[in-house]
């Protein structure tokens, strides 16, 4: 199994307290976490050519993780289609946090993904409310960040086919955190913490549910249905 | 209450068979049913300036019902886009048959929405899988329609939020033929039978199943809900 | 439309306290907004005769409303084994507060039903998940409650069919405070808040998302459907 | 992980059709083939001690697969709700067939469970509806049963959580053939073939299917989530 992990990488670059979290980018410290549970495991990020997702890396990747925040706009329509599609595929994918406001995921999930955000350093808890989803295994209760950006509902996604994590905010909201979706012959899993000011993805918990992830998200060995013009397999009377 | 009935309008122009069939179009014999049930009913037509779809005519619209078939790309996206954005702030949308493959549906589901299909005049029987839904009201345990094309699974969508009907084709396939969907404050009901050349929307059944629709995807007395920036509702202690 | 609004009525007699909150009994206070609201509604309690339950009661009523908690145990398995039926059968059931340890509920879902709690007089906000839902018809973003009892995941029910509020308590829980379910005909509304020492029941908005309920729990005009030997619709080729 | 496979283990010792089918009984195909995939694998029946599901035995497994039909009166209320409550806290339960009738599985949905059903020996054909779902993996895109017991909707379940298969039966009916469930923290699979008078269970792609559905709802590596009496999280203020 091959993992993509996919960030804008703009962050680090630009602003000193995101480069001193995260001195090998967001992506290099989520596909440093995977390595260490034994995936094989590269990285692409947005301003590489193709934004690192050539028609070769998408086509040997079998779970790609995502993560973007103030560079939407930039990525490609053609590149969004061929993340789409591969999904469809069969393809898995993580959105990550600010991933919500991607063009892939507003794409697959049709509705306008928007939140309620505040960024105040509070304190979020994501309860677990699905205890037999492996995305969960070896997961307490709920897993503690003691600062976070807040997202708050009303999120806008449709409902989700399973709701696995739900936060409690500090400052009185609470949000669906952890969705699952499946598109076409693809599971798709949106997992809520992750704000860039923020250790978030080197907490060990927050790490041992991508790397559930990863492993709830993996393609089956199928081919996409057959679709379109199809002969009867019974015999239909005259009429 | 509202109603828009929005049709290509193509195949009763070309065709004479449909044309025998539906004389005043499948839009006219939607609405006459519609109008039959006390609704206040208007149409709208491909060809029409802006497709019959004016801002003026999406704002005062509480369901759209939508037919087409061979015309899809002929809608032009900025109407497309107004219409996904009224079901996200509320109107109720019904799509009817081939509009699995309108640009509307397939921007709403996030999925290839593609199918297997046949035309060889067969028989489908309908059956009620949720006899506690309201757009089951005064149907029996199935709707028979004695000749319609075949849609077959795989149809790729999203898992529905509610499955109200499943059809039995003669020629050895099923299909999910009633789903529900939720997108934004927005109400989705994709119900499938109804290919032109047969007399589907003269079936009272049928018929019944559109009016119960109309009424179950109604909006609500709701603003859209509040997205973007938050203050707290609680204090946050200083860290 | 019959509403029949049952309670254990127990606190009410026993602690001056809840008695002052509800002099005419929780049930009294519910069927009062009922009625406000245009409602045909009758009350039923745990020590009449039947627990006020009789095969004639349970035949009329359309919509049945429910609060329990001390004294799960005392209603006869006779009478829970009829409300299951008829819930079955189409009549709609509303289950309130502590009424999740309830016989029917626990029957009806095939879960424990147990979750966390605590007394401490602490704020709820139940915030709006799903805005297109008719139970939240007139409702703002959330409902605020300056003093409930603490309901708190994991709350062990299945996945709801539709989750329509979540909760955020100020001691640090989320909750599902707002589930539909579907069984057989009949369509179930789970709603948390009610802690008989605080004057929930007169609060004007969980009125009204209780006076929704009734509605969209509503029985539609449909028979069971028919269960047992049935002869083939289409002709079976010999092997 | 270990699997136990529950028969009632009647019909073979009856009928000779049916022990010619299944010399080693219905359990000992199911076991044999489960075997084969490498899994470690007891049997039970209905017959032994306790039904051969003693504490020690049900504490042990894993999974357990349970087949019955004519005798589910038989099963002692003790040992059902035993294996409900080894479901809650994590157990795998695949239930096949006329199991649909058992005890346990009425238990665990909260419905009648009711059907049609017509012996006729008649072709049943499995379509895939969920192409992304682990069940599934090597199946193509149905399964074809030449000849078997008909089971037609209405199937008086709630809405599965997942729907995997759907079946088109010769004499008119669908059926939900393949469908998951959570409860507490267990899974569940109903999968529908296996009448006792046709080979269904030597079936190459229903073992594959039964083998499948073992991995999907083996047990997650976590405990019973904490309900009753909690302390708070966060400081309540005085009100």
């Amino acid at each position: 199994m091959h993992i993509t992990v996919w960030n804008e990488y703009r962050h680090e670059k630009k602003n000193p307290i995101v480069n001193e979290i995260y001195p090998e980018g967001i992506h290099g410290a989520i596909a440093n976490a995977l390595k260490d549970d034994g995936y094989d495991v590269d990285t692409a990020t947005l301003d590489e050519e193709l934004h690192g997702l050539s028609d070769e890396v998408l086509n040997k990747t079998d779970v790609l993780v995502w993560w973007g925040h103030i560079a939407h706009e930039e990525v490609s329509d053609e590149i969004v289609d061929k993340v789409v599609e591969r999904v469809w595929a069969g393809m898995g994918l993580i959105v990550l946090h600010s991933g919500h406001f991607s063009k892939v995921f507003k794409k697959l999930m049709g509705t306008s993904c928007d939140l309620k955000w505040r960024e105040a350093g509070e304190k979020e808890r994501l309860w677990v409310v699905d205890p037999s989803h492996p995305i969960t295994n070896g997961i307490g209760e709920y897993i503690e960040l003691p600062q976070e950006e807040m997202y708050g509902e009303h999120f806008d996604i449709p409902a989700p086919d399973e709701l696995v994590f739900m936060s409690w905010f500090e400052g009185g909201e609470v949000f669906r955190s952890g969705c699952t979706y499946r598109r076409g012959n693809g599971k798709i899993f949106y997992f809520r913490p992750g704000h860039e000011t923020y250790p978030t993805y080197h907490n060990k918990e927050i790490q041992k549910v991508i790397s559930n992830a990863v492993n709830w998200t993996a393609p089956l060995d199928r081919e996409r249905p057959v679709y379109g013009n199809a002969q009867p397999l019974e015999s239909i009377k005259e009429k």
